[in-house]
């Protein structure tokens, strides 16, 4: 195989990763394994794992659930929310019904309200995440919460967490962000040939982790390829404008905002958002008591839901010249009140940091606006100077 | 003055409530008196008035100043949290210019983001409730809140709290809920004159308030002209169907459901919302150490912010049945997620508690659906069996 090929299979892989994790939970639950569905990156993957668990991710990313969801739920929410729940009650998720037990989060209003809703479906259990980040009362009522999830998990077949068990996770955790974001940040290169469709796959593929050492076996390997791919003499750098998306979480499925602004000739080179690499480099203190790491690590995440939440603005102008973007396009889907009122600041922040411009994107997981989003996206990209 | 006359004599002063207060606060302010701003009934205003502060309601009711809250709010979010802003930046709110520093809360994503921005207009804190009501970290964290609060007041010039002087203030606040409270079982005796506007007018009255004492002998005077009202002989009892208003907030300004289902002749007897009688029984615990009592007595309060919310399901059933009401129309704001999503569950809980007919409607502070709300209600009259 040629270096780019090897390169190309090893996307595709990452790209099968779902669809492996399905036989893998099957056989992980055989063996009296408990199977947590999480719906968030508030979602203490080494807490989770550290009692014998597995996480895995739900968070609705396709259109086709919704329709059943608005059965029960306002169609005023927003589609993330709705898919997710529609998903459950349809039963067409293979990894909801998979999952034993549900572990979700009080990060939004429609959220909250609908987890109330869904834990009608299987047991559910809400962790209490703070509306802000700073003070010792925040972050003690963030551990108690983490305690409690533990409780929950434990009620249900977990193990009791062991100190050194949860030590280990942190660490393989840390590990494992770390090799992510240096495979985005090869990914991204100049002369890289990876799209925004196979960033999102390598991105998306942590959600669907069973064997986390193999997972970071997988990463090495990836990150080798890229290494490899890139060190071909003579490698045409790629043209169009290099883009960093913000806002909302994005997923295969609801991709169109990525595809479009690929289809114009632009490269979507970063996503600071909670599926891309926001928060990757938010590593948990490895010396610290585990617990006291762990909300620590998980209240800085620079999500719309807190507020102030001034490390987005510091996300932004890092990554953005990290990843050397030339425009931000900042997305928020429709409903979604806490990232909607943010763009407005937002706004300034890339200005300000990064001095290009930025666009304001609001939409859902329908087509029914793809050939408005094109044009609005077609003209936005003439304004950007390379 | 015939006793009907004296009794509309005294609605019309509870309607000049706010007017009057206007000169008082300037007179208060002269005077060295701090005015605290705050949006929500969560603002402890015993707490505010143990600092020797006086606090004063600025949640948005009118449809006015919303435009200009477009221009750095979406319009997606609620009229309430709009017409709030709007009333800030424009500046043509009284109560806003005379409030030395605002008292916020956390209630929902769409007030939260809101206040990022109106902070800076003025000194502005954001108390930090918890998503759920339940548990010792949950009420700690509450009671840590309340006592942010209190320093943040004296940081701009209030005086520290006594707790005698906090004992006093639970004392007048629930001697006022409980008058307030008299007063709206009276008011909505099947034979009483009063109509939703007058109910509206004094309910709202207490969000104006200077001197509280002052205000108890009010409430006395117009509970003794009611009684008065109510001991004529003969009077004919109202007709039309008794109605229940439940969800979110009303006030002069966006009371048009309660004005046209009042034209089609029902009579809107109970407001279940934080702009009515819902928290009036919800006294604090005037034996207990008086930050404690504070902080359970407001976390009881069953808003739509609090997941789960079973305490509605209680204030529906309860209300429902003292005020003897025909049927519940349960009022969503456009863009209130909390309150929109939770209608699926009112629905059914006032078929269980109640067993009568309800009506969701979704709508905002605009009149442009006033005929398609007219019909809606009209349809929704008719299937009451009275």
């Amino acid at each position: 195989m040629s270096t780019t090929e090897k390169l190309l299979t090893c996307i595709e892989h990452f790209k099968s990763i779902p669809e492996h994790s399905i036989v893998e939970l099957d056989n992980f639950r055989e063996r009296g394994g408990l199977v947590v569905g999480v719906y968030c990156i508030y979602a203490p993957s080494e807490l989770i794992r550290a009692t014998g668990a597995v996480p895995v991710g739900l968070c609705g990313k396709r259109h086709d659930p919704i329709q059943a969801a608005e059965n029960d739920l306002p169609s005023s929410l927003c589609p993330l929310i709705k898919s997710s729940y529609g998903y459950a009650i349809t039963d067409k998720c293979p990894f909801f019904s998979l999952s034993d037990v549900l572990a979700a989060e009080s990060t939004c209003d429609g959220k909250k309200k609908m987890y109330e809703l869904m834990g009608r479906l299987k047991p559910l259990h809400v962790m209490q995440l703070p509306h802000t980040q700073k003070g010792e009362a925040v972050h003690r009522y963030w551990v108690d919460s983490l305690h409690d999830l533990e409780a929950f998990l434990v009620t249900h077949g977990a193990q009791p967490i062991k100190s050194k068990e949860l030590q280990r996770q942190i660490k393989l955790h840390n590990q494992m962000r770390t090799k992510l974001a240096s495979v985005m940040h090869l990914a991204a290169d100049e002369r890289s040939p990876l799209r925004g469709s196979d960033l999102l796959a390598v991105q998306e593929s942590k959600g669907f982790v069973v064997d986390i050492e193999g997972y970071l076996d997988q990463l090495d390997n990836l990150e080798q390829e890229l290494r490899a791919y890139l060190a071909q003499p003579n490698l045409k750098p790629q043209s169009g404008p290099r883009l960093m998306l913000t806002g909302v979480p994005v997923g295969k499925g609801s991709e169109k905002v990525i595809r479009i602004a690929e289809e114009l000739g632009a490269r979507v080179v970063c996503m600071e958002n909670c599926t891309g690499v926001k928060g990757l480099e938010l590593l948990a203190d490895e010396e610290a008591t585990p617990y006291e790491a762990l909300a620590e690590r998980y209240l800085r995440i620079p999500c719309s839901c807190m507020s102030p939440n001034s490390g987005r603005k510091k996300s932004l102008g890092e990554l953005g010249k990290e990843f050397g973007v030339h425009g931000v396009i900042d997305l928020t889907w429709l409903g979604c009140h806490t990232y909607n009122t943010e763009a407005y600041s937002v706004q300034k922040w890339v200005e300000e940091a990064l001095g290009v411009p930025s666009l304001h994107l609001e939409t859902d997981y329908s087509d029914s606006d793809v050939e408005q989003l094109r044009t609005r996206i077609e003209a936005y990209l003439e304004l950007i100077d390379l």
